[in-house]
Parts: C-alpha cells; sequence; structure tokens
C-alpha cells in the first residue's frame, strides 16, 4: 500500500482544471499507466473534481451476513459520516450495475460533509436527483435497486478497484467529462506542474492547427516549433500582467 | 399468470410522479424485488409515464418463418392496433440491440393511438424521432436495422422478459429518467399509497440533511426525527391549503 | 475489395439529409443488409456527415512493435496528413474502449484538413474537446489514455470492420443522431435518390398517422394512400416553387 | 406458427447419423440460415441425439409469481409428466447460466419416458449426474442453484429462443458432438435425404484430400471429381451389397 | 465478517462426498443463497475437496507498485507459505483471466504444505501440470501470462469475491465435477448431516425414478414415498452393518 | 510490419517442447507482454505445435461482397493452397464464434500440405472431424455454420489480431493444452534457448518443492539453491550421457 503524501489545496485545484487526458499522458510518463477508470462516465455533462480518495469496498450480498441496518455498524454509513472536506468516495463495486450502490439521501450527506465526488464503477439510485446535487458523479449505470439487493458494504479505506484501476485511500481522484483517472499521492505535485505546462503547450499547439499547420513539426513540436512556443508563452505571460 | 386487478387513473398519477427508486424500494418492502429493468433508459432526459403493460414478444429471426409483410396479421402491426389509452407498449428483444424493435411511425401510431409509453430491451430504429414524438420512450439502445433483420415478432400479451424483469399484461409500468419499474397490478394502489408517503419523509429527510443534519437519527429517522416529521407534514398540509 | 464509384457532392448532400434509418432500409432493398455500425454512437446530439470512407486500422499493440514517434512513419499521422476535403476517417480498433484512439488535436488537424467525420468502434480521448471542434465524431466509449497504451496503428486504406460492419476505403460513411452507415460507392447515388423519396412518403404517413389514420392501409400503403402521397407530393412540389 | 409435419423415425435416424455442421449446410441450402445454437454444447463427448422439439420457456423470477411446489401446477414438472417418446426438452434461459434448469432426478424422468435429449441455453445443476443418465444433454453452463433461483418456469410448447434460435414445439433437434441445430420440421425429411447424400460426397473428397488432391477442382467438385464420385458411389454401394 | 466457527474433519469429509448441487439446495434451506461460484469450473474432471478458505486478494496491477519479488514480501508468496493442512486457497481475480494467477511451481508449494485445493475466477498458468499435482484446482480460464501481468497481489486473509460470491478466511470451500459452492462455517456441521441425509433420500428417489415412477409423489417426496423411504434406509443400514 | 527471421528447424522443435507458460515468460524477460492468445482453446487434449504464421484475415460478411465460390479467387482458398510444409494458419475472426471458419476438409488440406496447425479466434465447424485429423488446432468455439454467415475471407498474408494478440506473417505460433502464444521470429532462436534452460530449472525447482522445500530462497532461487542447480544439471547431463 502506497503511503499517502500530502497534497495541498493549490495542486487539486491545478489538478481539477487539467483535463483527464492531460494528467493520464503525464502519468504515463512517470511510467504509470493504469489510471484512467474503464466505463465509469459523468452523471451528466459539466462535472469536474480533484479530491482525495475514501474508499468503500462492496462484496457480493450474501444472505447470512444481512442484518438490520444499524447507521452506527453499517460500512456504508459509517463510512459517509467519516468524509472530510475534500474527500472523492470512491466505491467498488465489481463493475455490477444491478443495484445502485447510493440513493440521494446519502450523496447530500456526502456533499454537506465537504465530499467533493462520488465515484463508482456500480450503478446510483436516484441518479437524476444526484446529478442535481452540486457534487461530481461518475458511475457506470443508473439503478433503482438499493445496494443491499446485490452488495454486501465491507470495509472503508481499503485498497479497491474502480472502472479496473487499483485505488487507494488519499490517492487523487480528478474527475472531467471523459471520466475518471487515479493519481498517485506522490505524484499529485508534479503532475499537476506537468499538466499545466502540457495544456499550455497544447493550447498553442491547437492553434497552430486551427492555423492550418500540419501536425509534422507541429505535433510533437520539433525544436522550431518548440521556440516559437517560447515566445508564445511569454508573451501570453506578459498578456496576462 | 398473476391476475389483472384494475388500476385507477388516479393511482397511475401518483405512481407516474414517485421516482422509479421509491417505487422499487416500496415494493421490496412487498417482497417483490426483481422489478426493475437492467440496462434499459430513456431515449432522452425528461420522460416520465405510468400505465398498463401491452406486451410484445420477439424470437430470433429464423428464415422459414418469413413473410410479405400484412398488417392484419403481423403480430406486430396487430399489437399496436390494438394498444389503448394508458397502455404502456413493453416489447421483449432478448436484449438484442443488433436491430431496431420498432420506428417513428408506428412509434407515432401508438402515441396516437393513447399510449402512453413504449420499452424495450432492444433498441429503437429513428431513436432521434421517436425521442421528439411526446411519448416516453426507453430502450437499451439505437439501431438503424428493421426489426425482422435480426427478430421475428412473435406473440402479443403473453408473459416477456424486459430488461432481465418478467412482465405480465396489465402490470403497472412506471418510468423515470432513472428507467423502467414492473408494478404487479395487485400491489399498485398500495404502492402508490406509500411511494407518495416515502417521498414527502424522504423530502423532510433531505431538508434536515442540506441543514446539515447527520444520517445518524435521520436516515432511517429515529423516534425524534419522525416527530419532527410530523409535524413537518402538518404544516405542509396546512401550508397547502 | 469492391471498385470505388465516384460519388457527386449532390449524392452527399442529399445522403447527408436522410436518416441512417432510411438509409438502411433502402440498402436492403438492394439485398445488403449488415450496414449499420453497433455500438457506435455520436459524441454528442446533432452530429451529421456524408463522406467518403479513409480507413486506418489498428492491432492489438505489441511492444516489440513500438518505436519513438515519428510523424514521418506512424501510420495514423501519415494517415491523418493524407486526409483529404470530404473524407470520414474511420477508425477499426476491435470494439476495444480501454484507450483512446485519436485526441483532439489529431482530430482538429483532421477538420482543417477538410474531413467531415471521425469514426470509431474504440473510444477518443479529448471526448469533451473532440464533440465541440465542428466535426462530426462517432465512438463506442471515451478514454483517456493514448491509443498506444492497447492499439498499434497498422495500416491505411485498407479493408477494414467497425461496429461489426465491413468498411472499405471510399465507401460513404454516413452519420445522423442515430450512428452510422455503409454505404456501398456503386450503390450511393440510386441510395440517395430511393432515401429522398422514401422520406418525402414517410413524411406523407407520418402526416396521416398524425391526423388519426390506422397504419392499415397506410403503412405500407395502400392503392388508395399511394394516390393521396401522389396528388399531395405534387402539392407540395407546387408549394415549393 | 409453423405447422408441424410428421416426421418418421428413418428420417430422425438419418438425422441423428449426419453431422450437425452437414445440417446446416442443408438447411443454408433451403434458405434457412438461424439454425444452430450459439454457446450451447454437449455435457460430454460423444453425445447425439435426434427428436421432436418439447418446449418449455422460463422467464426471470419474480417473487410475487413464487409459489409452493406442487408438481401438478409447476409448469416445469408438469411438462417433464408430457414428455412423449422421441422428444427432446428444450429450455429457453435467456441465455443465463446463474441457476440450473434442471437437476438430474428431473433429466432421468424425461430419460425414462422416452425423451431422447435435453437442451438449454442455460445451465443444468447436478451436471456430472446427468451427464451419466444415457441422454443427451447440452448446455450453455454447470449450476448447482436449483432453477427457482433465476427463474420462473412460465409455459410449455410455445414459441422459445435457445442459444438465439428460434424453436418451435415438433421442430426437429439434432445434436452431435459439435452442438444442436433446429430441423423445421416440414424440410426434416428433405434434410435428411440430402444430408446423407452430401456426408457421402464429403466423405469421398475427403479421401482424395487425404490421398494428396488439391481442393481445386475437388472441394467443391468439378465435373471430373463429380464422375469419379459417381463412379465410386457405386463400387461402395456394390461392395456393401 | 462472520465468525469462524471451528469445523470437524469430519464434517469436511461429509461435505467432500456431497454433491455441490446438495450442499447448495441445503444452504437455501437456512435461507442462504449466493453461494456457488458462477463461471468457475475444475481444471479436469473428477476433482473434488473440502476445506477452510485462505484468501488472497489481486487489485488491478498499477505500476507504481510494482516492486522487484521478494517472497518474503510479496502477498502472493507470504500467502502461500501461510497455507495449513486443510486449507483452500481461494483467489479474487476480478473475474480477470487475462493472466495467469498462480503456476505448478506454487500449486505444487500449496500442495506440499497440505492445501487441499486452489479456486480463482480468473485463469492459471500451466494449467496442464496443474491439473497434474494431485490437488483440485478451480478456475475461469487459463493464461500463461504470470499474474503481475495484470494483477497486484494486495491482501491475504480478507473477504474477497471469487465467482460473484463473498468468501470470508474460513468459510468452508466444496468443490466437484460441477464447480464451487461456499459453506459458511457455523452452518458447515448441520449443512453435512443434512446433505447426507438428502442425497440418501435422493438415491432413493433416483432408484424409484429409475423403475419408472412418476415424478408426482416422488419428487417432491409425498407422504407413502417417504413412509417407502424410511422403510428402505432402514434395510440400507441393515445391509451395510 | 517486422521483418521475418529465418528460424530453424531445431528451434521450432525446441519451442514445441517448451510449454507457452515458459516461453511468454521468457518473452516478457525481453519486453515483450502482448503475446499470449485470449480464449483461444485447443480443441482437445494433448495437442501441441510450433511453426511460421500464415495468417488469413477476416471482415465481416457484406452482402454486396458475396460471390459465387472459386476455388482460384476466394481467399480462404487460395490461402489454403499457399500453406507450406511448417506454417500454422492463424485465422483473424474478430472473436466472433457465431459462425465456423473452416471446416474439417479445408484443415485436412492444410494438413496435407504441411501445415502443423490451425488458429482462430472465431470457432470451427465439423469441431469434432478437426480435433482426430492429427494438426493441432485452436479455437474460441465451436459452431456448425460455414464461414459466409457471418465472415468475409479479406486478406492472406497481412497483419491480424488474433485473441487480441497482434500476429505477423512468419511470427513463430506455439501451441501446447494450455493456449497459443506468438513469438517474434527474430527473438525465437534466443527464446527457445532461454525457454529450455527456463524448463530444466524448473524441473529442480519442482523437484525441490515436491521434496518440502519452501519456495523462500527456492522460488526464485537464491545463490545457494542456483548452485544445487548446477550440480544436479553436471549430473542430469552426465546421466544423459
Amino acid at each position: 500500500m502506497p503511503d499517502a503524501t500530502p497534497v495541498s489545496d493549490e495542486t487539486l485545484e491545478q489538478l481539477k482544471t487539467a483535463s483527464t487526458a492531460t494528467i493520464t499522458s503525464v502519468l504515463r510518463g512517470f511510467g504509470v499507466i493504469h489510471t484512467f477508470m474503464h466505463r465509469v462516465a459523468p452523471l451528466k455533462p459539466g462535472m469536474s473534481m480533484a479530491g482525495r480518495a475514501f474508499t468503500l469496498r462492496y462484496l457480493p450480498m450474501r444472505e447470512d451476513l444481512d442484518e438490520p441496518l444499524d447507521n452506527l455498524k453499517d460500512v456504508q454509513r459509517v463510512g459517509i459520516e467519516r468524509i472530510e472536506p475534500g474527500d472523492v468516495l470512491v466505491i467498488d463495486a465489481r463493475g455490477d450495475t444491478r443495484a445502485g450502490t447510493m440513493g440521494s439521501i446519502l450523496a447530500t450527506r456526502v456533499y454537506k460533509r465537504g465530499g467533493v465526488g462520488i465515484v463508482t464503477d456500480g450503478a446510483y439510485r436516484d441518479s437524476p436527483a444526484i446529478a442535481e446535487i452540486g457534487i461530481a458523479a461518475y458511475a457506470a449505470g443508473m439503478n433503482a435497486h438499493t445496494n443491499k439487493t446485490v452488495h454486501h458494504p465491507s470495509e472503508i479505506q481499503v485498497p479497491i478497484a474502480c472502472g479496473d484501476v487499483a485505488v487507494y485511500p488519499d490517492d487523487i481522484i480528478v474527475g472531467d467529462d471523459e471520466g475518471v483517472v487515479v493519481v498517485p499521492s506522490k505524484l499529485a505535485a508534479e503532475t499537476a506542474a506537468r499538466a499545466a505546462e502540457m495544456e499550455l503547450k497544447e493550447a498553442f499547439i491547437t492553434e497552430k492547427i486551427l492555423g492550418g499547420a500540419s501536425i509534422v513539426g507541429t505535433y510533437p513540436a520539433d525544436e522550431k516549433t518548440l521556440a516559437e512556443y517560447e515566445i508564445w508563452k511569454q508573451a501570453r505571460k506578459r498578456g496576462t500582467t
């Protein structure tokens, strides 16, 4: 289990403004490839988030494990009341969408505790309501069944799998309109910095391409283009001061 | 095959305004669990419906069964002309989305006959046009191929499977932005009543959660919260009179 | 490999305004059935296109094939710089959405070269940005991973499979809000003509159905309805002159 | 629903000795293509059968349909006691292998009633025991759960889907080590005759290929090869008299 | 997490001789339904086992977690050296068969330590060799890739999912030619006793069915059949003394 | 496309006697990971092969491409008559098992031309007969339908995908009871040598494990074990001279 490295609010803010495509590429530059969740999509367009993973693990329901719901013992409920500001609740549902993993009341509570996102490779119930709470929400489906129809809340803050990616507590979870990427906390600050630089460079390259440039020499940038980019970047900096 | 119990328009109206998540939970309270269709979604946001199931069953196409289309014999066509006001046409396509199960002209006819919804665990063709007719429409995909490329219309008004749920003629079919739930007709009135009560209580609980309450004591509600809820409910009643 | 028949801009324009459902039906009338791509959807509503297929084939990545990216040798990059105005880039990703097949900068270059669409049975990365470029874009998913995580660009302008349909260079590729259909170039002109006629007739039939007609006698149209249609069509022609 | 044509025991015997590959090809010659079941395999090598379809249809289990087991009412049980000698019991399980569709005691009863095969696109329970009864048995999996965990026996002797093929009561069902093919009863006699002839010809061709012949001229056979075949066939006939 | 109840060798022996179909039915009688693993099959016919679960959990591989292999730290290796006589190693591979979860050398070590079975919902590598070791082995596939190509060994002796069933350390794992069932340890002794009784009764019923009896009155057994069974059972007991 | 390096018969013989598990590990040592085919299994136990890939590519069937079968033009037929001794025919069927890719007569011809194996990620028809020809045969399924029901033979000797692995003409294809691995020809000789050495070492380690050794120090082997292995190896060499 990787050590959790503290990540500054500034880094989180930078990561939130970067695209998950850029972050995935930056992580690849670090040799960390299996980071973007498969088949996990935003509940509606316009969602974005960056926060620390708070993990919740579901197992398949087994009838001898069933107990009357007790908010002080039920692992899902206990977990929700431990959410800290800046957390992203990430739920391992083994990709099973035959039941929701959470409904709108609990999602609202996550939001009120300061949670900035909820992510599952299962489904939500009350999905239309969850989409309106104001918290970023990502899932593999919608399903009105309550979680215990299919799932048994097993543990919180253990390593999990979500969307075929390993997620550890305090990993940084970043989402945009494309989906969700997992950033190891020890790489977060450097990833944020490189992502900002890469997005700037890609903005310049996009401008060139829109201006009619071939990708040859432009993307990836050769020396001449890099030199132009440096000038453009300086100009831009001055322009913004 | 369950007996069909007559269901009042008022009940249908109540069910239509409840969420499928609430209705699924209420049915679970009756011990009826396998009711929400898997992988069946609205064609576009904002759709809702509640009506009696009119079932249509497709089998895999087999070439020796093919005949020239005859509106007076083709099972799909015959079925459409038997739709009654308030019906929801539910089509068993065995989850196969390699062809449409119906196009916009037939869907328009269902609408004109008073049908309030169409549901399939296959696909529609002309899906963008169907989305604009004014009838609630749910499916597992979009596919421009005509139904007989893959399907053979076999029977109407027999028990079917749709989205991994058993559907019987005259079951009540309710849809919202999350998907579709099947309500046995004999449970419809009681389900509607309980759903209305549950939604009221959950509105109260959501208010509490938005006000900063913990889920402990609130959701599920303990005695103190229930007492507050009763007061809130009385005040609300007075407020609306 | 079928011979490519030149297709006029007028034909392309006609095909673009027809629905893929209509075109699929017309092709079926020619005995050509397997033409509509399965599980390939527009990135956002409102997209449409008609153009010549420019094909790009991906194989599974194999590490001994990896080379430093060279825009003059990389098959994907070379292909993009060969796009001609009116082309639709169609990418065979074997239905694998575990990585993007292309990102927004390359998609922008396709657009700037005059490409009118991009289609893949894999995923895009930067999908939200691609959706805004102004080029029609169809895919089976979104994934931030770069193509070489999973794919190896193998060849351009060879026969490919996309969405379980065979696609040949210079096939005509038509897309609307429902998805993508492949039209053999030798059938394009006749398909466009028949599609226009079929859409006109279906507009008339839809009017009738909206006016309360039964499908019996109307859809398919019997002799009486056909006669009415001819009158309606003449009136409409006069109305537009 | 196709009319059932009586099929002689001699035809059944001929079909049983033909391979399903040959029968599938012969049916294709009649224009009937969708006949071989997908993902349905023999429980163990060496099984073969030919008999009339007796169909059993399962729907998804729904809790309000559950009743105490009553052999005189339960559709599965009633069906089993109606099996006639020469029948093949074919069970539509919607491809769902999460529970068995039948166990060894019921399969033994089918056998004792003269049934010559059981087929399902679901699973069996007690599969190892079923494999030893002496009845041909085909399925998509093995699963120890009893049928009602997942399935509800709905109807007997109605049209069903099995392995993505439509099956009607009294269709002829033929199985070998490759799987199961459905033969419309009206085509059975002619199919049997053609299959016998095709297998004879293919035996001759295989001899030629084993003797070193190219497939060119041999498979398909040209005039010269056909002439040789006629001589070979005559010699063979004499040899067997 | 359920408390582990000690289970006697005699109980294990009884469970091993019962079929998984019988055990699954007995557990259903206790209200425990989700117990039989889906898509997990024996490596070859003739395998059976009953033992205590020793769990190993794999997560998706993530490159920043990779370390040089160290037998004293690697979770898989550490786990194998903790296997006790009578254990069944159960590996949660999230149903992913794109790599083996274990090869023949490690499986041999499990066997030498007294392990009586290995189970995974992923694949093995060296499967043909594993099939010959003498230990019961169950998997969802065969794959020559080493585990770390796809998996990261994460924890031992935690709750896991395997074949869509929850498995806890010290659950009793029983396998036969049909597959694998999970028995909560607190139910093991009673399950073994009831299974033995049920198998005896089903042997009697099978004899009756083979003798030509209808299932009506026989299966389930009515009072008359039960009386006969009691006599048969007594006779049999005497016969074996 | 990688250059084909000539591979000696001795190397092929060595590869054929190594397990695919060993070869996959050796290739991983060269950094080549994606080499073992997913979901491709031997038709029956006891098959093994090593030979040069002769590739055949299928596309989805499209009706306008259909032509009367002509052995001199049909890509599948032409390919079969070009098979050279030592070749393995590898067929890209896009993982689609809804039809066979080849039957027993053609497989017999491949065998008679000196082909040592056939591999597909689709199905065979006449699978039981193919299993008896004497040629190693690997597939993802069995299906009696002829190839053109679903597939169109498109090209020979081009790069293909099979079982999610890229295969190039003249790659070395090795199969055993576990499945099929692809060895780039330039790595074949060195892979064969390393595989032989690795299998010898693993035989020694297995002996140690069977003798009761812990994996710690043994697997992977520490210096002491390696020294023992060297002595064992020398003894073994003397023993075999």
